[in-house]
Parts: C-alpha cells; structure tokens; sequence
C-alpha cells in the first residue's frame, strides 16, 4: 500500500445529506434502478492517462503536478504508478479502468524493448486485476505522442510509419485480450491534416480505412469477444481529423463494410467540438446502429479546446443517459471518465474528489434518466407526434413513388395544418425528473 | 426594359487599371485559360432569391429594400420581377441563374393555383431565356418559408407535409426539366430538429433518405439529364439539420444506395458554419466522388449565422477553385453567387456591384489556380509526400494483414523519421500565384 | 376577458411532486428565504415583445403563430393583445413587465402620432396596472425595426436619425416615468457597424457617449427615479456593436464620467455570443459597481446567434443567482425573462408554460444559490485562498513601488510554493446545493 | 558562424517573379513608400520564443524539432541558441526582436541564479546587436511557464507570487533598458481565473491594475524611455482573461489613470479568439488613443486555440496596415512575427521560409494599403457618408439636450429617410489595391 492517499479508505455512499467531502451522495454502487444495481448500468471506468500520467502541462507551460512516480521514464516508477492506480480504482468502488500503452510503461530504446514493457505491465496488471475485482472497459495504442507519429499513423505519408501503428496496435490487442478487456479503442488523434496544401485526403482516408479493416480481421483471428470501438474527434491536435464525428464515422464505417462490426466511444467533449450536443452524438449513433461506450466529460463551453473536465452538470447528463438507456443501456461499453483535473488541482485528495464529484454526477443524472423512461411520458409525447406516420395510407406513401405522394395533395385537398412542437412544455417535463 | 437600372449597359472587361465602378477588372468572360473561356469553366449564376425575392430583413427589423416588384404576392409584379431580373443576367453576362419556386411567383391559395403560377412564371423564363440566351443552372422547391413546413418538410412528423413536399419537388423537378436546367437541388432547409426532445431521428432520417430515392426514380422517368444535388447545411434555421455537411450528407447517400446518382452543391457559408474551411469540403466530396456544384458567398468569420456575403478574398477564393479544378472542373455544375447584398445597400448599383466584384474575385481565384495547377509543383511536392506509398512493399501491406505489417518492425527493425512537412514553404508557393 | 387561455385559471404553486403542467413545483412567490419572500427577491417580468409582438419568424420563414390581436397594425389590435397580456401577467402571478414602444403600438404616419398611440396605450396600462397591481419593471425605445435606424440611431451617419432617436427616447422615458417604472434600459441593437470600411468607428463611439449624457441628463430633469442601463451585446444583428459586453461599456461609461450613474442590464444569451459565462459578466459588473438587473434566458450552446430561450437548466441559474446575491440582491433590477417560445409552439398554453418552466427554473436556481451563500463554505474557501493578503506585508507591497515588492524576493528568500486550487472539490461542494 | 543554416546567404529582393525559394519576392527593405523606406514602416521584428525556445509540442505530443541548442537548460545552449538566433535575423534582414527572459536563459536554482543568467545574456545580446545592427523592439517577463505562476502573477492569490512577479518583471525591465528596447511588453498569460468558483475578481483585477502602476513608475524612475505595452488576449492558458480585448484593457487603463501612459500591443490571433477581427482592435485602439505596435500572425479560423501562424493572406494583412497607417504607422511599435512553424516543419529551412513568407505577405499587404490611404477614394467615402455631421445644427444637437434633439422632429418634420451603406462598392474598391 503506498501512502499516497494518505490513508484515505474506500469512498462510501453517504446519502444526499452527507457533510463527508469524502463520500459519495447520489452514487450508490448497489441501488438498484430498472432491476439492475446502478454500479451494472453506469460500469464506471478510470482513465490512466490523466489520473497517472498526465503531468499538468498546458501549451504555455509544463508540470505542476508532484507525483512519486515522476519521472515516468523508469520501469520502477512504472509499478509505483500501477500500485497508486489501483488503489485508487479500490478506494473508488471503480469497476473498469482503459489505457494506452504509452501511459502504463516508458517508451523503450526500440519497438520490441517497448512492447516487452507493455507486457510485463500487463502481468502486473493481471494480478492486481484478480485481487481487486477491477476490470478493464478498454485497451488502446497511443500513436499521437512520440515523434514518429506527428503526420499521422495509418494515414502517415510514410508506409513505415503504418507498420510501426500496426506493431503499436497489435501488442496492445494482444493484451487488451489477454486481460479480458471488453473492447478495444481507435482514436485517430493525428489522423488528419494541417493543411491540405500536403495532404492527400483520399489516400490518407482509403488508408485508414484499410487499417481499420485489417484490425477487424485481427480481432478476430486472436478470437478477441470485445468491441472495436472508434472514438470521433473534430480536430485538435491536428486542424482536421478524418473520424470527425459520428455521422462521418459512419460514412467511413460504410466504406469499408464495417457498419456491423465497429462501434462508436462517444465523448462529451469531441461532441462539443464538433458543434454537436452530447445527446445528439448518441441518439445518432443508436439510429445508426453503432452505438459503443461513452467517454464521459465536460468541456467548457466558453473554450474552442478540449478541456476534458469531470461532468457537474446534471440535467446535461441525465439527458446523455436517455439516450444510452433508449439504446438498450450498455452491453460491453461503460462510463470510462475521460477527464482530468484542473493543472491548479494538485493534491491527490483532487484526484479522488473529480472522481467522486463525477461519479455521483452520473448517478444523478443516470437515475433522473431511468425515472424518465420508466414513467414513459416522454416517449409518449415523442411518439404521439408521429401518430401519422402508423397509418397504411402514409406507409404506403413511403413505399411507393413521389407521383404517387404529389398526387395526393390535390386529390385529398390536402392543406396541411402545422401543430405546436411543445418544446417547452417537453423541457419542463424533463425538470420534473430532476 | 424596365427603367430599374437607370439606363446602365452591359458590364464590359476592361483590364486590372480599369477606374470604373462598373466594369470588370478581372473577369474576362472570353479569356482562354486551360483551353477553354473563362465563362465556361467559372459558369456563373445568379440566384434569383436573394437579389430579388429578398427584401433586406433581418431578425431585428423588417425590409429596407424599396423595388418597384414590390408587394410580392401579386402576380403582376412577378412578372416585373423576372423582367429585371433576366436585365440583371444581361447586364452582366452571367450565362446561368437559379431559382426557387416561392422566389418567382407568390404563393396561390392551394397548390394547383401555386403550380399553375410556377407553370406560367415558366412560360415566361422559356421565352426569356430564349431571347438572351441565358441559362438554367439550377431549380429547386422552397420547403422552408411557409408555416406548413415549419416542422419539415419530408422529415416531418405529419405525413400530409410529406406528401405536399412531393407535389411541390415534382411540379419545380418538372419546371426545371422543361428549362432545361443543368442540375436540381434540394436544399433541407427545415429537415433537421429544434430540440431532440420531440424528434425520432432515425425515422426523420430514414424519411428524408426515402424522400430522395424517390426523387431520384422520378427523375430517371421523366428523363431529366441533369444532376440532383444535395446541399449540406449544419444548422440555421434549425438547430440541427440531418444533411450537415459532406460527410453526413455521404453516409445518407450510402444508405440510400444513391452515392452514384447524387452529388453536392456545396456553399462557403454552411462549410464555414459547420466547422470546415470551404476547400475542405470540396475536397472531400471530391475525394468521395460526389462533387457536384458550389455555392460561392463568404461567411462573416466572426458572425455565428449564415451572412451569404459576396466574395472578395481571392486567396480564399483560389484555393476552392484549385479543388474544382483538381475535380475536372465543372460539368452540370457552375459557380451560382448565393449571395445577398447587406440591407443597408439599398440602390439598384449595388445589386450590379456586389456581383461585379463576385465575379472579379472568382476570376481573379480562378486563374491563379489555373496557374497553379499548370505549373505542378504544388502537386508534385504532394504527391512527393507519399513516394514511399508508390513501391511493391508498401502496397502489399496495404492487402496483407495486420500481423503482417506489424511483423515487418522488428523483421526490418523500422524506426521511421519523422520528415518535415513543409507546410510554410508551400504556402509561401501559393502566394507566387496570386 | 378574452377568451385567449381558454378559461386557465391562475398558476398556483403546488410543489415538487404535482403532477399538473399548469402549476409551479419550485416557486412559491410567498416562500421566505433570506427574510425575503421568493417574489421580492426574484422579481419576475414578462417582456412584452418576444410574447406578443414577435410572429414566429425567422431568417428563413415567416410567421407561424395566430393570434387575435393580428394584424398588428391596428389600435384596436394593440388594446387587444394589451389585455391578454396583463391577462397572463396576471394567470402567472408576474410581478413586472417591460416593453418597447414598438412591442405595443402600431407604428403611425408621423413621429407625433407614434407618439401619441403610445400615450394611449400608456393611458390604458397605467389603468390595468391599478387593476392587477402589476408593475412596469422597465421601458425602452424600439431604435432597430424600423427601416430608419438600418445604420443605427444615436450612432447613425445621419443626424436627423440621432434626433429621432432622441424624440423616441425622450417619449418612451416619459411614459416609464408615468408608469412608474423601476429602470429605463438601452439596447442599442444597431450602434454597431457591419463593415469598418464605411464606418468612422471614433465619430460614432463619441455620439454613443454623448447621447447616454443627454438620457441621463434628461433623467434628472424630469426627476425619474429609476436606474438607466444599458444591455450589452457582442453582435447581431450587427456585426460588431458598441456595447460589446460589461467590460465594453464600462470603458464607454468612464470615458462619459457615467459609471456611477449608469448600470448594465445583462442578458445569458448576450453573454454567451460574447464568449462569456452569464456569471463571469454577472460578476464583473458587481466588481466594476455596475450591475443592474438581468435579462433571464438561455442560449443554445451549438448556435452561434441570439435564441433567448427560456432558462431551463437549474445549476446554471443557481451560479448566476449567487452572482446577484452576493451583489446584494436586486435593488430596482428583477429578473425579466427575456425568453420567446421557438416558432413551432404555437398554442396558448405554450406561452403559460415557457414561462411557468422559466420560472420554476428560476425559484430553483435561486434558492439554491441561496443556501450555498447562507451556508458560508464557498465563500470561506475563497477568502482562504486570499488570507496571505490580509497581511500588512502584502498590503504594503500593494501600496510600494516595484523595486521594494521586487526586493523582497532576495531578502526573503522567496520561493513561493503553488497551492492546489481546488476547483473540482469546489464544483462538487456547489453540487450539494442543488 | 554556426553551421545551422546550411551555408545559406542572406534573403535579398529578387521580386514577384523570382523562381528562388529563398528570395523575398514582394518585400524590398529600400522601397520608399509614402515618404519612408519599406523597412522603416514595417519594423520587423521576430520572436525569439517561437522560433528558437519552442520545441514543437503541442497538447497530444512532445518536442518534434532537433535543435543543436537542446537541451535548453544549459547556459552552452543559450549561448549557441544566440549565435543562431541572430544569424537568422541577420539573414532574414530583419531589424529588430523581441523576447521574454525565459526565451533566452534557463531558469536558475534561485531567482538570482535566473537574474544573472538573464543579464549574461544581454552581455552577449549587446554586443552582437553592436555587430549585426539588429535592434531589440521589446523584452518581455514570462510569468505564466513555471509552476510558480500556475495561479498567475501579479494576480495570484499568494503574495509572494506577486513580488516575485515584481522582481522578474524589474529584471526584464532593467535588461530592456540596457538594450535600448523600444517597448516592453506585460502580456499577462495567467493573469485571469480557472474558475470563478475559487476567484475573487474583484481583487485580482485591483492587484493587476496597481501593478500595472508600479511598472510605470520604475520605468519613469529608471529614465526607460520605450513605450509600456498590454497585449489583449481573451482566453488561453486560463479560461477568462482580465486583459480579454482592446475595450477591456481601456476599462482597466482608465481605472488605473494610465490611458495616456500605456498602450497596447495587438495580435491577430488573440483579436481573433476574442470574436474580433484583427482591424477591428485596431481600429478600436486607434479611436481610444492606446494603438501600440503589432504581433503580427495568423489564427486558423477553423481552430478554436491560439494558433500563431505566419501570416500568409494580402487582403487580410492589407486591412490591418490601413488601419496602423490610419493611426500614423507605427512610432516605438513594429510588426512582431509572433509566428511559429507548424510542429511537422522541422528543417531549418523552414524556420526561414516562414519568416520569409510572412514579411512577403506583409509586405504586400502594407503597401496595398499605402496606396488606398494615398489614393483617398476610401477615406473619401466614408467622410461623405458622415458630412450631416460637419453641419453646425448637428453639432449643436450634441451639445444641447435630449428634448432639444427631440423637439427637432416635429418643428422640422424630420423623417430621415435611409441610404445605401455601399459595403460591397467598397469591398470592390479595397481589391482595386490589391
Ligand atoms: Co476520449
Ligand atoms: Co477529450
Ligand atoms: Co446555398
Ligand atoms: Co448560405
Ligand atoms: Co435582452
Ligand atoms: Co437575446
Ligand atoms: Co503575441
Ligand atoms: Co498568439
């Protein structure tokens, strides 16, 4: 046990009331809502990355944290780190953690040194799974951080840089697998352009779509049950990426005869970015049919970048959670908090309490949510609009040809009459859930 | 000839040093580049909407404009509309226009009427047209103005709209047909949702890909020739619409089975609205093969709203061009101003001078992208970025499988270098041409 | 009694688990917090314009409402929709309302007759607020519709267009005198510029600040007691206006030596267009002692132009509310809901119940804030941070020279150590309040 | 002479048609333009920050760039990192720089360790300034990298920080001084908040303001005869600002009786990221007697962060010289390259090409703008559109009252009737010149 959290116990559920800054309020892992305990529904997940490897750097200046574990160039600080994390995954009640490879173990003199690294972490990882009970939601390569990769991955100009991403993603699938992960995740982080002015797009894109085939085959040749999952991103770093956003995703999926295969990790932040709200991401993704996992944070609205900050906002969540449980509720996916602290917050008590404040956060809205979708009146309202639309004459309409439809304007004397959206009167409904 | 122009005669070229108001300085419609007039490859058109259907309002005040076709719903001034309008299309040579079916005749008291007033403003396009040899580029039906389609028009939730947007896409497709129009566009102007809390996505969605199959089978039968073109927008009026952009617009095609039968009218102003600088969007749809027209304007870069504001920065402008061209230039297509004046510029002169400086800044683009393109060595140090992908190994990979390219690392001990991407420099190349 | 509501009785508040839309969960007017029933606190008004005057228009489509009192260019329609209006102020239990002169009566031949409908409809309020002991919260003058002020009014290039300001102006602040009225407001929707080209940005700055004088000036002579502000917007309908956002205008006030005498009426949505959070304008205005009273609404956050909905989200207006609380509370400000239905909700009840969700939002948001300041711990953790301020070493630096804060650092050896800022620990300890 | 550049001679003037990569093609030093050698206007000057301290990370990646002067935390390198910084300015002809403390040493063990370094430096920079003619334009402190200032400077909650700021700004100040820099810089990257949560504004703008004061009596003090300057930026690294644009920088000029003592320096990008376009703060300074010099770059208006890129667009750039020739072209001010490569342009080459292209963009854009001023149609249009006001019954109106300009629309019958605002004749006119 290390003292990092200075003897900090397991974060309890204290109830509303609570005057525990330590406790959770509204997370309470065993309530059961829609005949599943919360802690089934929500699958919360931490991110290695930003609790344990991320240093506190912004573009305008570098570390502010402070952690035993620095520098995170050794393999002895590699463990201390993984020892941290756990215990930190246990004094959460958090069931799933994700990674990349890089933010579990240094990067290595070559390829091999690297991936050697990567496993023997992962043998660590593997015990420590088996005492804690904690699970891996996912596993992914970081290709966006060293060097090799400023101009890109499996769209790089370079095709060695291809195989060096194929390397990079086949060790972290072989160890997502072994650890039992529950999908495996693609973000392109520099799967894009700076400028078009030395970029061929449509190669870049057949490429990456290629790759995305050949991981597919891969996941199944090693018998991996897991999800593959890509993570849409507008921009940032890159001034435009190819996995723009669901919509787009979905056009790459289409291209390359994936649509069945690959899910979409949705993320509050990217929705943003994207000029999207969250809900909108997955209610589109669930009419499509790829809807994954959510990648849950907030950004701030007043930020052109992405803050990856831990969700407060209840009613904005409660209605991200709608339309999780309107898509059938997670089956491999979760809510892997892709978010971290503030470079102000230094101290691991912050750590432990953006988790705390996130996961009671999504209890709140998760539970106002199910409440919602119980009571039905909302989807009644929703479907009492289209109540036209069951009839044999208008589904006829759709089957046959637009002649057909035209012509029935004049022979019904049709003049149709608009009726009120009640957005309003369905904004308060939403309120009363709340 | 009406008297609305104050008795001013044709735009004529007359050379960069020209100090009229009213000439061209840079458009010289007979100039040959690439091998062909500049008329014929910049194909410009006028919009019929926003130069005369427009009166100068905006959501904080009523219109401005005073013009002498004034009320809009009488018939009479229709025809006195079209007859300024086609002395506009004289006056400066522009070889095409487009229109709405609400832009040309008011609104009837039931579809026949309105129809039948489509029908006769045709009459009188056909003789026009005839007389001055200007063409149609394009036609479309306005399902966005009147209240009836204030929830949508083929996406809306009463299927009595739908089948009013199929009488009116029928009755303009069969207008635009008899024209001879290049092209026909559909534009969703409403086919989006204002709040998710009263929308079924997935039906809108599936509803407005059904909508467009069946304006693709009626054009095959009637036999019209020209393109039907999509034209994405992200949002505005609604708060978010299903044909955002080219991608979203891709996807939809791709469930539609139409990727092959239509194409998209792509605008400066939605590409700049949903997050893309225009060349962006050009070269996607190129890249997808789906590259139909543009909509030239420019959007207020610090406004949140569609501006639609003539063009006027030609290294803008020559980069957009540079992708048409990089297409194979127009074929059904061309360059249609979807442009409007500012309201406060009231006079008949700056109705002739926005679009004068329009075309000049498109010529002006134009040529340097001609240039540009002749010259080659923007693409040749693009295509030099990718040699790598050109040789036996690197293609196979692309085949092969992932285990494959990732046994090639340590099989050949890669360890790419990063090389520069030259971005300054080829911009600095781009400047030589302007 | 118009038959507008049909026959709905008064909102009555019936708590948190009623199951009635036409009732209040969250506001109990009578409810005591702070020593204050909740409707002295909250001061609800109801803006004449985006309920009564404004259609359903948009930028790309007309009118979608009906109402009796259309078309709005008849006395008799003006006295009409004068008596649903106090008839919903009434069902609504609003304390305040506000208008335009243009929001009430039809615009006449001359400036005299506007002037004198104004005064009719004047004479019939003052009646109508004995009857219901509804009160005028504030007044303004409508300086962007009318075709006149397209190039703005104090601001315009054409004097005649500053003394027909002036005239407005001068007319509407009689009749808020008249009525009693708690603040005159200036909204200069068009003292901005759409191109700095033909703009003489110094000249029409200076006449902005000169005309602000002549108001107040004119104040005093008429002894009106109420407080003049000014609402702050970025853009829109302009591209850039004057009155930018609070930091803007209070540069504009020092500058006509009004800072004391003139305070800013802030708006959500305006705050948003300009980049900022509602309570960073909120609290700023307390710092510079310039606030007001606020303009209550909510901005879509993926729409980059003004929507004014109505508040829906209880932890955003909880954190503005604490902004108004800690600058002690409205004195003549209140909270006007500058909200108008979206076009699609077309029905009388929709008006009931924007603004009964609105309000309910409000009194939830309020109360909140209310127990977070009562309670003391943000603002102890705030103050905390600054203790080493309180010091007489620190308050001298303030007061030295910066070569003796500067020689401190050696002397003392300094090394200052950063402290954690705590800003997720504190988002969580806002979250217990909700 | 170190090796770095390849043998490369200097960058000369070959003009437009030069074939060179490596040659200025619209910039040439000598040409006399409005009475003055080009260089004598434009005043180049480049950022040591970006072109010599940055290593190509960004917030996905690390240091892309090799550098014989890394690491950068050895005096050797610092010293290196000189001999090549002023080769390059040497090469490039640029006649001055600019640099912040950090830029230029490593940071010591102690605050006097980092003094002297500061100060061997300027041993170093003065001499080589003596031999290569190059001229400093402004130093500045960087207070916003180290861990120290994470909470800012002269705003930081802890007071210690504040006199530490005042030591690194007197140092910085005191080393300006010795090299006759014409300006110093405060751009105050941290001086804004995270969160108001933990804020007091109140205080923090107070405490920037009164050290604001203090840098101006130690500049009086030590006799520096440069010009103080504030460089407005919104947003980035912090979430808000104090010093957000030009207007918000007035407000606090005025507060702190510095309006006539301190300018400002304006950058393109941060113009940008605060909603306005870069002649809009320039004009704006301008019209508030506060214009300064320039950081002169360009923001993708795609991305949401401070991108800092090399200017590369004639219009654009000729707009913000009209309005600097407008305010009398610069006096102590210059034109700042504060432009970074790209991370991926990682030769050598490029550092110079950017440079290279950016002052022939200026360069352009400058004497574009020389000739619109000197030709005068454009000043012409815009004093017509105002000639109302030169009448003395306008001017009168603006000493008068309010009822005195009201009183006039009825005794004279005033209906102002509006005219054409021209915007596009005039953005026709502007491209005459380009
Ligand atoms: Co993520
Ligand atoms: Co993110
Ligand atoms: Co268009
Ligand atoms: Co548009
Ligand atoms: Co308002
Ligand atoms: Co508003
Ligand atoms: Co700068
Ligand atoms: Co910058």
């Amino acid at each position: 046990m290390s003292d990092f959290f200075n003897g900090l116990g397991p974060i309890k559920y204290e109830g509303p009331t609570s005057e525990n800054d330590f406790a959770f309020r509204r997370y309470n892992p065993d309530e059961v809502v829609m005949g599943k305990p919360l802690k089934e529904h929500l699958r919360f997940s931490i991110a290695y990355w930003h609790s344990f490897a991320w240093e506190g750097g912004d573009p305008f200046g570098g570390r502010t944290f402070e952690r035993p574990w620095y520098p995170q160039d050794e393999m002895d600080n590699a463990r201390l780190k993984a020892d941290v994390a756990f215990e930190m995954f246990t004094l959460l009640g958090a069931p799933f953690f994700c990674f990349h490879d890089a933010d579990v173990r240094p990067e290595g003199a070559t390829f091999a040194e690297s991936r050697d690294r990567l496993n023997e972490m992962a043998d660590i990882f593997e015990r420590k799974m088996d005492e804690t009970g904690v699970k891996l939601l996912w596993g992914t390569a970081n290709m966006f951080s060293e060097r090799r990769f400023m101009s890109g991955a499996a769209t790089n100009p370079d095709p060695d840089v291809y195989a060096y991403a194929a390397a990079s993603v086949k060790a972290c699938m072989d160890v997502t697998h072994r650890l039992n992960g529950e999908n495996y995740v693609l973000w392109g982080g520099r799967e894009g352009y700076e400028t078009l002015l030395n970029t061929d797009m449509k190669r870049e894109r057949d490429h990456a779509i290629r790759f995305l085939q050949q991981v597919v085959e891969y996941k199944h040749k090693i018998g991996f049950k897991g999800a593959i999952l890509i993570e849409p991103k507008p921009q940032e770093p890159t001034k435009h990426q190819y996995d723009y956003d669901v919509a787009t995703v979905y056009g790459m999926l289409k291209d390359a005869g994936l649509e069945k295969e690959v899910q979409v990790n949705i993320e509050q932040g990217h929705a943003i970015l994207a000029g999207h709200s969250f809900e909108h991401e997955l209610a589109l993704a669930t009419a499509l049919g790829i809807f994954g996992s959510i990648d849950m944070n907030r950004n701030d609205y007043q930020s052109g970048w992405d803050t990856d900050q831990f969700p407060n906002n209840v009613p904005e969540v409660a209605l991200a959670y709608y339309e999780v449980l309107k898509a059938g509720g997670f089956t491999t996916g979760g809510t892997n908090f892709d978010a971290k602290l503030r470079r102000q917050s230094l101290d691991a008590e912050d750590l432990i309490l953006g988790h705390v404040g996130g996961m009671d956060t999504c209890a709140a809205g998760f539970k106002a949510a199910a409440r919602m979708l119980e009571d039905g009146k909302l989807e009644e309202a929703r479907e009492a609009r289209y109540t036209g639309w069951n009839g044999e004459p208008a589904m006829q309409m759709l089957e046959g040809t637009l002649e057909d439809a035209a012509a029935r304007v004049e022979a019904e004397g049709l003049e149709p009459q608009p009726v009120s959206g009640r957005q309003e009167r369905l904004e308060n409904l939403v309120n009363r859930y709340l």
